[in-house]
């Protein structure tokens, strides 16, 4: 099969890779319907690299096409959707909706999905099947489903948006937007967006945004205590994931407030600084699986609409293409044919 | 009056401060029934001084001697406990329970309560009367709650203590002792205390923990981990303010439980290992005073006292001998007489 692979820092080629076998009696083989480029395939991408090529993509939907022996709730010619991270959904921590540190999680990046058929380990666990084959209008918002929408979904419930609140959400990239679009579907009275891309503010005007803050860091952050009566936000989605826009959240949320944060943490925070601003902290690596029925049932009723996030449509032997067009910021989100 | 003020690092000196006066319509005047000194009183103490000689404590209890023209709730004669942060307990983030982060707080080490008077700013909403005088016997336990109680007591709510929930304390100091007492009060099943010092371990035991872990850093939460079936606590209270304790607190914590972090912060925390923890994080300042009706009710009918913690009494005259004792860590906590 064809699937892209990184051979180093901004060099993504898509070439011939072993087609994907059942391994273990809990596996399913699926073909892609359509793939994706995440925000974080980038870090890869531009220079976190072991020097090793790398298959890449954890982010899928498609049609079941073989089940190992073991497979109960899933079966050839489903339509299925699954998380970046693989998990049994029956451990204590699964049970307690943090599927993506299941006890025995195996990360779909280490797979790479970006290609025409993947290997899902732990297919009961992990993948969730529509009640049948989707009209092909609906595949990029399942796809989305799989990372971008249940990271900003996640984002939003770790901060505690609900009816009556103030939300503000720091980062416009695919996973801020969402949060955006979660923060409004779970009832938030105000959702401010803090964007300077005027394409990604119309998104977020789209998706429920009711305000735009253009400023950054301190300034962002004081911008939004004057639009809060001095006091900040009630709940903020921070999905960067570097110390500066963490620290833009922290200055944002006010006292007893919650931040959701869903872009992996780089670098390090100030410890007294997270101390004395009062706020709740939670985050890490999506539980997508928690979420995926409530939100392939309101993807299936167009209640949302969540593959709008997708700018750039390539085929996947332009992948390297698609790259480039995020890295430099020409696309928010590339969807790849299979 | 008679007050201890800090001069230099390790150079504590009790000598004569100027009476306190009615400064605000707002301000009561106290006469101290006792005063105690504090953990993080030892951190100037061990050097972090600005170079101006300093007035010295913030935990207090007495009976009101003034009050000025404004405070209608308290009266001249009343036995009276405050926090640490002066409050007007009123404003949106008071009555969300944040009164330490209250938008007009003042904090009581600015005025130094290890004095025979304080000015406690605020009156109305920082000062919580007993309904009588209470027995001199119930002087230490009432102390207590002002900080070090109510400090533990913040540790323990903010991370979700309850019934059936497996706990760790980091730290046993007199704030991680009191969250081992919160756990317990509030329902707890299994009560884990970090501590390899007897005497400490000893009352964290008649405080209610049910287990003693010795070893410390990754070694101690490997021994959490195998004492939780591989998982980690529910959850953890974080009791001593180290990048190491904090981090001992995130891994012995499981993915989706709670850390209440009530050290106050010092140096900086790795993100990437805060993200993937999947852990829930609120602490700072505690807000005493959403816990002290609660907390005076029950030390008022002896469902607990808190008065324990006190192995080390001395008049204020030699509050100097107080302090090497704590920094020398003979004593847990020292009480001064007033």
């Amino acid at each position: 099969m064809r699937g892209a692979v990184l051979h180093a820092p901004g060099d993504i080629r898509v070439e011939e890779r072993p087609d994907p076998i059942i391994e273990h009696p809990t596996d399913a083989i699926i073909r892609l319907s359509a793939t994706c480029i995440c925000g974080s395939d980038l870090w890869p991408y531009r220079g976190e690299f072991d020097g090793q090529p790398a298959p890449m993509g954890h982010e899928y939907c498609g049609i079941v096409e073989a089940v190992g022996a073991d497979v109960t709730s899933i079966r050839a010619g489903q339509f299925v959707i699954g998380s970046f991270f693989a998990s049994d959904n029956t451990c204590e921590i699964c049970r307690s909706g943090y599927q993506s540190s299941c006890v025995h999680r195996e990360p779909l990046g280490a797979i790479g999905t970006q290609a025409e058929y993947a290997r899902i380990p732990l297919a009961d666990g992990t993948l969730v099947a529509t009640p049948e084959v989707p009209d092909p209008s609906l595949i990029p918002s399942f796809l989305a489903a799989s990372d971008v929408l249940g990271t900003g979904w996640f984002g939003a419930v770790a901060a505690e948006v609900g009816p009556g609140k103030t939300i503000v959400v720091v980062g416009d990239g695919a996973v801020g937007l969402h949060g955006v679009l979660a923060a409004s579907q779970l009832g938030a009275e105000r959702i401010i967006v803090m964007s300077r891309h005027e394409t990604r503010q119309k998104l977020a005007l789209d998706y429920g945004a009711t305000d735009v803050v253009e400023e950054r860091a301190d300034e962002g952050a004081a911008r939004i205590k004057d639009l809060t009566n001095g006091l900040g936000a009630h709940s903020t989605i921070e999905a960067v994931g570097t110390r500066e826009s963490m620290m833009q959240a922290v200055g944002a949320t006010r006292p007893g407030g919650h931040i959701g944060y869903v872009g992996v943490t780089h670098g390090e925070l100030p410890g007294q600084d997270l101390f004395f601003s009062h706020t709740h902290l939670h985050g890490g690596p999506a539980p997508v699986r928690r979420f995926l029925p409530d939100l392939i049932e309101r993807i299936s009723t167009g209640a949302i609409d969540p593959g709008k996030v997708f700018d750039l449509t390539l085929p996947l032997a332009d992948a390297a293409e698609g790259y480039r067009a995020m890295d430099e910021r020409r696309a928010i989100k590339t969807l790849l044919t299979v």
